[in-house]
């Protein structure tokens, strides 16, 4: 029995994570999935601009899953809960032949931020630095001996991987200047702010020369002989934001690398890479996430 | 973006069904799988006396899933939806080793029933007879060659298994006349019934020759040898409401069939069957369900 609101709009999202495809115990604990999963969702939360409230968590257990397992697990879930105020209410569990962890969020919004309003000569937004959650789970995989001396130099890398941190203030703050469209990134940068520009009919370009690169990127890219940009643009779940800002909107804590553009059919184009390559960056959950 | 209703309370319930072990391609079609997911949850909503407002899904899919089959799951969904007056209003979609519909559905209740408000003296009722479910599943896995003929005599059986319909309307009605205590059938009546007197503190007995066959219930358990009351109230997924109606309360399609007692310290009492077996009937998630 819950209480909404008086004056505010409901939004909902729903997420599964999977053993195997989005965690493994390889590289990250019991506690971290369950964190994750709520993180995620709450993350979808924070790109509506809406306040986490509840959440409930459906899980498919192997039979030969330990209890302790599912209670570090539901550890985890609580401390996320309790990181971002929000509140398990309720839940499911079905035995099955993996783990997996299906969340769904509630949360509420006086000014919920769609993903369609952006217009062309809007600047692309991001509220955080680019590719530490994929640079993390790259190390993290890496047979590579140096690996560990970059996880250790860089210890954002590996927590951005296994605890990623909703943008919930920022999705709020980023309403009230009036973002015109936001969503989280998720699935790589150019894919998802590609969705921006989809749903609101514009085009996009990209600025790759401002990309923010996390702290520790290019350090990985050069270890592992991979792009640093695509690590930025195409790696994911780094969680944070991508919004459309009005020109003359104000907010410290946001990094402009692009803008909207009045043309929908060159809807993408990063500068100095071309247009080719962002189809290619965008994320594929049927090729697989963590370790995949 | 969705629009609570004032002065209701919003009611959430999650549940996940598996393939293989909530259903299989053996015993029903992938528009089963997904109406049965979205009743599954309605009912639950049903039994806090809410009327069904959104849902979201989250998939899990093996890579050799055809996409018509998730087609025709979605078909369901949406047949379900349309029946029972719920929006789908978000989704995930993941790979997976099985087939899992994980559903979340939100409700609104004026007066939501709790599971524990039922009071020593209130009547056990159910909103329909029992057994349906477990017998369909029993018949339609069966080897036996007269089962077939018992299916298509009482067709509401196999129905019963695939199309599971939640007590919506029941489920209001019993919450305007006074219901102090509310759950639906979905683990079997006996270990159903033993929640609320759990969690209302009272104890409960069972009277097992005023609990309601469905029709070919008593037929189907003849023919393959099984206990009609093991059916009735060990076999869950009947879906019908079990509620705690004051002795004065008045409601026409609502079967009696125990009472609430004072006594906790001896929760379940069966007429006729005595008190050992009912722990035993109470349905185990670890045991399987469809066909397990």
């Amino acid at each position: 029995m819950l209480e909404p609101t008086p004056g505010h709009k409901l939004v909902v999202t729903t997420d599964v994570l999977v053993e195997g495809l989005d965690f493994t115990a390889a590289l990250s604990e019991p506690e971290d999935w369950g964190w994750k999963a709520v993180a995620v969702n709450l993350s979808d939360l924070a790109a509506m601009a809406a306040e986490a409230r509840w959440l409930v968590l459906a899980l498919t257990v192997p039979e030969a899953t330990p209890v302790a397992t599912l209670e570090r697990v539901y550890a985890g879930v609580g401390e996320a809960c309790r990181a971002f105020g929000a509140a398990l209410v309720g839940g499911d569990i079905s035995a099955g032949p993996a783990l997996s962890l299906a969340v769904t969020a509630l949360g509420e919004a006086e000014r919920p931020v769609p993903r369609s309003g952006a217009r062309p000569g809007d600047r692309l937004c991001v509220t955080g630095p680019l590719g530490a959650a994929a640079a993390g789970l790259a190390l993290l995989s890496s047979a590579e001996p140096a690996a560990a001396g970059l996880l250790a130099r860089f210890p954002g890398l590996a927590a951005a991987h296994r605890r990623p941190a909703p943008a919930l203030a920022m999705g709020l703050a980023l309403a009230r200047v009036g973002a015109t469209a936001m969503i989280d990134v998720s699935d790589g940068l150019a894919g998802d702010a590609l969705h921006l520009a989809e749903a609101s009919g514009t085009g996009l370009e990209i600025h790759d020369s401002a990309v923010p690169l996390a702290p520790g990127v290019a350090e990985t890219a050069a270890l592992l002989g991979r792009d640093p940009m695509a690590l930025a643009l195409g790696g994911g779940e780094d969680f944070v934001l991508a919004a459309a800002l009005p020109r003359t909107a104000d907010l410290g804590g946001v990094l402009d690398c692009g803008r909207f553009t009045p043309d929908p059919g060159r809807r993408v184009r990063v500068t100095g890479v071309g247009e080719a390559p962002l189809a290619g960056l965008a994320f594929d959950h049927f090729r697989g996430r963590a370790g995949g």
